[in-house]
């Protein structure tokens, strides 16, 4: 039998590995434990950003360019929003909208939302498990230390759309993680998988959310040996985002040991390996940049140790 | 000073008329009283068929073939629903959906829904006033008579749309309507003005649900002398939809008497004059059939007896 992966995951960054991984093993091996800090609810869509980018991507409808919602697509929904003057800060487009409409139909219904997850992947013919971390709700909230919001918690998308990442960071929170338990299969996946991937998503507001669910942190922990990490950061820089930006606010360094830092890694790969390995951790340097997915494939099969 | 117009409205029927009412008369002293008992929570979104139905047909927005629904629309969302075997009986164009969206956020910020509804006419350019009949959820709920769900009420879409008025009609409802209040200016609409027309719009169902909101029957009746109802029939037949059908399931006469026992009219046009007249009905015949804007203008210079 094929030693399973559980990969912890973001968005874009995670989203392009899994498109290597699946590609490296056999997919139905691959279980990715996904954020749900970004979640929200506007013009009363139910809207999960990490797990839809992350499904989106693996099944090749990711819009290349924008690197989120779905290719070939159209923006009617929007202009006509746009007309009475909504909110258009937030672009759905009329593709992207389908998925929302079913998603929030759905957990209306009383279904949670793995199991929505679960039926999206399905429809877009996916073989990998795509698991939100928790059905219960967990927002990411961060508290501006400048402008004329400092002080005041604002919701991510907030702090990561409407004023893209543009406002220095004094306090993260994920509201409501206290009470959170794991979704069904969650922490069988990380207790059973053969190797245990943090994927280069941002550590703070990507992969913070997904370690503060009661449970996966401990789960993690307890198989560090198995747990490879994979940094963000290039040259101690985010390749896109404000990963880098938010470590230096929040005090965590700006360097793979700072990513180290935040989560709990065995292997760390990539950059200052010296600084890595002075911290305690087996350190493999190799290019993380994913241009594509078979250099996603190649990173995922470095993370493996095949 | 214009003496004023206020029309108790359905959908098609009633947003033909406006099309040529706002030709014959300056669209600022039109008061259209719209049915909200198709109003639906679907997918998350708030929608209201017969408001949308008035909006986009006075602003030449509407689809010409369906009826419903914008021109120039596509269909993406839909598409990806479908992916997720999701329900699509309710069809819901791209370029629609972003009025859902501003719609279901509004509400949800607290806006009552005439608020939104003056917003969305606003929008496309109206000038007449377009008020929902009330702020408070009134639904019409129909009883089949035949059929799997025979006894049992169904929601008013569940039958026109996804049964597509097939089905034998036992009882018909408006559940909330006891505890409704008229929206803001509905009631001073009806007693300020110099007519009041009862659009041709289906009796039962679209004219039924706007009557049934406490004040609002009392508000026309007291000024019967001045209301004029044009009849929704030709010939004992509905143009479109099941009026006619419904009104003899239901027991009304399948005539404009029939017409006329429904709602409160004093004149009453088209159709069987001796047997209107019979019924202590005044009596104008006149061709009913709006082919086109001018023809409901014409229509319009009628009700009003100019």
């Amino acid at each position: 039998m094929t030693p399973t992966v559980a990969v912890l995951a973001g968005g874009v960054g995670a989203a392009r590995l899994l498109t290597g991984l699946v590609r490296a093993v056999p997919p139905a091996e691959v279980t990715a434990v996904v954020n749900v800090g970004d979640d929200m609810v506007m013009h009363g869509l139910a809207i999960s950003p990490d797990l839809d980018t992350v499904v989106y991507t693996v099944a090749g409808a990711i819009d290349p360019d924008r690197g989120w919602g779905l290719r070939d697509e159209s923006w009617q929904a929007m202009a006509t929003l746009e007309r009475y003057g909504g909110a258009t800060w937030f672009g759905l487009g009329d593709r992207d909208i389908g998925t929302h409409l079913y998603r929030t139909q759905r957990r209306a219904d009383g279904a949670p939302l793995s199991t929505v997850t679960a039926e999206i992947a399905r429809g877009w013919g996916l073989d990998l498990a795509v698991v939100p971390v928790t059905d219960d709700p967990v927002r990411t909230m961060l508290t501006p230390a400048e402008g004329p919001d400092a002080g005041v918690e604002i919701a991510f998308q907030d702090y990561f759309v409407r004023r893209q990442h543009g406002v220095a960071v004094a306090a993260v929170r994920f509201a409501g993680a206290e009470a959170a338990r794991p979704a069904p299969g969650v922490l069988d996946a990380l207790g059973g998988a053969g190797t245990v991937i943090i994927a280069p998503s941002n550590p703070i507001v990507s992969i913070g959310p997904v370690l503060a669910v009661p449970g996966v942190q401990e789960a993690v922990a307890a198989r560090r040996e198995t747990v490879v990490a994979i940094s963000p950061l290039v040259a101690g820089r985010a390749l896109k985002g404000p990963a880098d930006r938010l470590m230096r606010e929040l005090g965590h360094e700006d360097s793979v040991v700072g990513v180290g830092g935040v989560g709990l890694v065995d292997h760390q790969r990539a950059g200052h390996a010296d600084a890595v390995r002075a911290a305690g951790l087996r350190c493999v340097v190799t290019d993380t940049i994913m241009r594509d997915p078979a250099a996603a494939a190649t990173l995922s099969m470095v993370a493996l140790g095949r």
